[in-house]
């Protein structure tokens, strides 16, 4: 089959590879409908990340199933699912306290890699969840957003306790921080800022849900945050990029006794103990449990109540992966889908 | 009237000074019933925190009011009160959303000092409780330990949700941690693990309510709650104590998707952002919001249904307050109190 594989940084080909097979019973083998780059894979591909050796590619996937392992129960060939980024057995107490991202028995797909034909997918029952049916082709972007930036992006308001009567504020304007915005709406939020200094995702974030945009970053942006605020922060501040300047803008942003649901990869990060003692904010951030949203957004967009999708501001064919890369590497595209 | 003042790192004093005079309309004046020493006087007395000027010590109090000031109308002359080491205005929308320590016009008792024969409170209406009549003199210990350390403890165990069918560790022995445990059990955790290597504080811990004790520390304590929580960790940490080792100890004592609440104060602490990311830990902390919980605390004193005042293991007159800084200093007491 067709695959994406990183060879160094900034080295990223299509090629012909092995297709995956089934090793162990709980394994699925699914065909992708289409699959996407996500800002996270930006961190191998711009070297953050060390690429030992070449590497496979992408962890968001929509598909049908192909094949499924002997003790697959609740999916089978032919039926169209999609699943987190994270692969969760499902039954472990972790994942049965609502915590599948951190799974004893969790893969992370960006391991096994999905920006291919076709892809393995571990625990199966656990991971996948299977469509209402065969979905529409317009629907395919935004239920491939669900695997990912939208789960994380709704995580990230979950996190922050995004609900009625709440100021919620979003720091990072990529795909995850955009959905943030979008989540924080279907939760009931009264206003939610989004940061973001470039037209175009200010222009997404405001039909997201956005009933403020901040421009202003670091210190300024945390002022700009109190000065909406009557002086106190947001209740609910999402952090959605994963800098030590990010974090401790999110941190400031948020008022004392306020929620802050960080979901950014953190790299070279050190908060500060005594801020955050001070802050008396609750803080929990990341992989996110996508899994446990799943139901809910894939229902949200089978009833096209939420266009997600729309983050997808780039469509290439597999084959043009490295220029996905490059466009988003550049902040060109917001993210790019990859269809087949 | 007597006052306690430190001079310098290792310099207590007990002097004359002027009686405290109303200045706003919102104060209170109140004759102490007894004072005590607090694990954080020892941050000054030992040079950690720097000492500019001579400083007034205490931030713990019960007593009896004096006088009040022309605003103040849920106490009055004659009536014993507590209120915590943070005084709060109760009014602001941080105090009404549940965040007292961190009202907008908090005053720090530990900044107007409360190791003297009488104390100003500021912010009287927020902040001080009345006892439901004159406090046995047994009590009085009890009813002292409700205005930091038992409402701190509680805190740290209500932050890291203690309740059913949780495992709770305790990181750190001292009154606050042993109140903590007793605030878990209180709470109805199914095991609490007190982390203690010193026997007659182990022995305190298991009379709170303690049903494991673990002597290792660091690493080797992580390792040992892991090994008690089938590898996953406990539910629930309580940090006690503000120094880097412990508040690492607590966080990777936790489980995945648990909750850690940190109220030691953090001194010199750098929390790595990818480990709080990858854990997937609920965090917060800091000063404890006790006026929100006096009023059950002090019911359960006065029924008798508690003991928090176990953890004074020395009385002093408060001319001898020196020696009691010494000896918690030397941590031949755990709490000392201090009468007149």
């Amino acid at each position: 089959m067709r695959a994406t594989i990183l060879h160094a940084p900034g080295d990223v080909r299509v090629e012909e590879t092995d297709d995956p097979k089934i090793t162990a019973p709980t394994d699925a083998i699914i065909r992708l409908s289409a699959t996407c780059v996500c800002g996270s894979d930006l961190w191998p591909y711009r070297g953050v990340d060390s690429v030992e050796q070449p590497m496979p590619m992408g962890h968001e996937y929509v598909g049908i199933v192909e094949e499924v392992g002997d003790e697959v129960t609740s999916v089978k060939p032919g039926q169209y699912v999609l699943g987190s980024f994270v692969a969760s057995c499902g039954t472990c107490e972790i994942c049965r306290a609502g915590y599948p991202s951190s799974c004893v028995n969790r893969v992370f797909m960006a391991q096994v890699g999905t920006q291919s034909e076709r892809a393995l997918i571990p625990h199966a029952d656990g991971t996948l969840v299977p469509l209402p049916g065969t979905p529409d082709a317009d629907l395919i972007p935004d239920l491939l957003a669900a695997s990912d930036v939208l789960g994380t992006g709704w995580f990230g308001a979950v996190a922050a306790e995004a609900g009625p009567g709440k100021t919620v504020a979003v720091v990072g304007d990529g795909a995850v921080g955009l959905l943030a915005v979008l989540a924080a709406k279907q939760l009931g939020a009264e206003r939610i800022i989004a940061m973001s200094r470039h037209e175009p995702r200010q222009k997404l974030a405001r039909e997201f849900g956005a009933t403020d945009i901040v421009t202003e970053r670091g210190d300024d942006g945390v002022a700009k945050i109190k000065e909406l605020t009557g002086g106190l922060g947001a209740h609910s501040v999402v952090e959605a990029v994963g800098t030590q300047e990010s974090m401790q803008q999110a941190l400031r942003s948020t008022r004392p006794g306020g929620h802050m649901g960080f979901v950014g990869v953190n790299h070279d990060v050190a908060l500060s103990g005594e801020e955050l003692f001070f802050s008396q904010v609750h803080v929990v951030g990341g992989p996110a449990p996508v899994r446990n949203f799943l139901p809910r957004l894939i229902d949200l967009i089978w009833q096209r109540k939420i266009n997600p999708g729309k983050v997808f501001d780039l469509t290439l064919p597999l084959e043009e992966a490295a220029e996905a890369y490059r466009a988003m590497d550049e902040r060109r595209a917001v993210k790019a889908m990859l269809t087949f």
